[in-house]
């Protein structure tokens, strides 16, 4: 199966414990498209601006990625400059320059709209609502939220949500959707929003899985250094998404070990700032680490 | 195999969002040896004024468990007085009265003293000494500590770890302990001090257990309503001990079972004050959430 996604693709400044760099390549359907790259084909719907290096849409084409879908404009590229604390849980952003990317109308090109799968990135809702629109009728849709869409846009994103079978979101953006602090009321309110599966990202405390009846916990691979943790939900959504591309197999057995490979994925985008770590590993680096999931779960 | 855990036998005023609670049972020798009299012969050494009620140690016994090493002080028992944050992973300390506990100089009684397994809860490292040299040569002794005796007994605590096969202790004081950020370095450090067996407690994030290469996670249950976590990591040390005695089983695969029954007993425990819910549950309770657990993790 393949996949759209649309999102942003961004320049990042990243300040953590560990170091710092500047104009790093970055951006919700960066991270996603290249994580799933490694199981699925995928197409990227996003803008860019003139400043946008040819290298780094040559990367993205090199990971088999169809970047048809990014639309050069007139401007300069997103860009968000962030710092992590010592506990990197917590983060501030410190600059945000919309650029292109406020003034963004999606639009898919028509290679893409048989598309199987389409993954909604966090931006504004009715964007995310316009791309679905523009889609045939895909066999899933997954979509990920913020808090700034949760505060400033719940009248255009709750209804969107009767649309995504798969939301992801963190335990606070799931505590302020849902109005309940306790994760498993929060998680059965936003399930009757109509999302038919959930997943909570919980940082380094790994991630919860609720569809149903069903509860699925799995944790965070225990890392000797968290480098940067920009992206690691991006990539958990594209991992995911991948795996479900890959295999066709929406069963909630696969869905979870689909969550295992979206942490997997995750696991190698935090050891080192923007995509460094991804452009690095191959094939092989992802069943390692899939086998010690599994190692690091098992009783 | 049977067990001797030295520890607080308390009374506890607890406030929590969902409720208040005065002079309600509480310690950690109590919640220890109470999910542990579920899988093995359990004996406690404390102390207690005369205003401890006979009914709680009718209770006690009731379990199973030997309560000949709870010596009976003039005074009175032992009182700590906590209120919860709305986020429960937070507690403040607002009242703490030793009373009898602060001249406690435990006796072990001549019977248990071929224990097989020593558990030490979170008391003055040089009690927790005295109680081991009074054992003759268990086969398994486990510790618990806490911040307080981290910051204030640092040099009596660090030498008692050389004789600690296996100690428990939360996020932050494994951080305080070795002195890193990083939860699998700050994991090695502690392991260099002694212990074969790492366990650090994460609330409701669950817990991550270090031994030689293996690291092995396992979720908090997700609880629709978490009551009151007064306890829990002192029964997740109860269920964990009880089922190595159960079984005197002390290989890898085994102490990942007992690190999932420590855990059922502490999911149990927070779902009501004091040791309400144990006084409810029986063995086909803990078997079902045990099998509750394989569910909610495997892939």
């Amino acid at each position: 199966m393949n996949i759209v996604v649309v999102g942003s693709v961004a320049f990042d400044n990243v300040e953590t414990p560990f170091g710092k760099v500047e104009n790093v390549l970055g951006g919700s359907a960066t991270f996603f498209s290249v994580a799933a790259s490694f199981f699925a084909p995928v197409s990227i719907v996003a803008v860019v601006g003139k400043d946008f290096p040819k290298a780094d849409l040559e990367f993205l084409k090199s990971r088999g990625i169809d970047t048809e879908g990014i639309e050069i404009a007139e401007g300069r590229t997103f860009r968000w400059t962030g710092r992590y604390h010592e506990d990197m849980n917590l983060r501030d952003t410190l600059d945000l320059q919309l650029n292109v990317f406020a003034e963004f109308q999606p639009k898919v090109p028509a290679s893409y709209r048989d598309a199987d799968i389409c993954f909604l990135s966090t931006i504004h809702p009715s964007l995310q609502k316009s791309v679905l629109g523009q889609i045939g009728k895909p066999k899933l849709v997954g979509a990920d939220t913020m808090t700034h869409w949760i505060q400033e846009t719940r009248a255009e994103l709750v209804p969107l949500l009767a649309d995504v079978e798969m939301l992801t979101v963190n335990d606070e953006e799931a505590k302020l959707l849902s109005g309940e602090r306790n994760i498993v009321l929060a998680a059965r309110k936003i399930l009757a929003m109509g999302p038919k599966s959930l997943l909570i990202k919980r940082g380094e405390y790994g991630v919860l899985h609720f569809s149903g009846d069903s509860i699925f916990a799995v944790p965070a691979f225990p890392l000797e250094q968290v480098f940067d943790p920009t992206g690691a939900g991006d990539a958990f959504a594209g991992g995911l998404i991948g795996h479900l591309a890959k295999t066709g197999d929406f069963s909630i057995k696969n869905v979870r070990r689909a969550i295992v490979y979206g942490s997997v994925m995750a696991s190698f985008v935090v050891e080192d700032f923007s995509l460094n770590r991804l452009r690095k590993i191959d094939d092989g680096d992802v069943e390692k680490r899939y086998r010690q999931f599994v190692a690091l779960t098992e009783f």
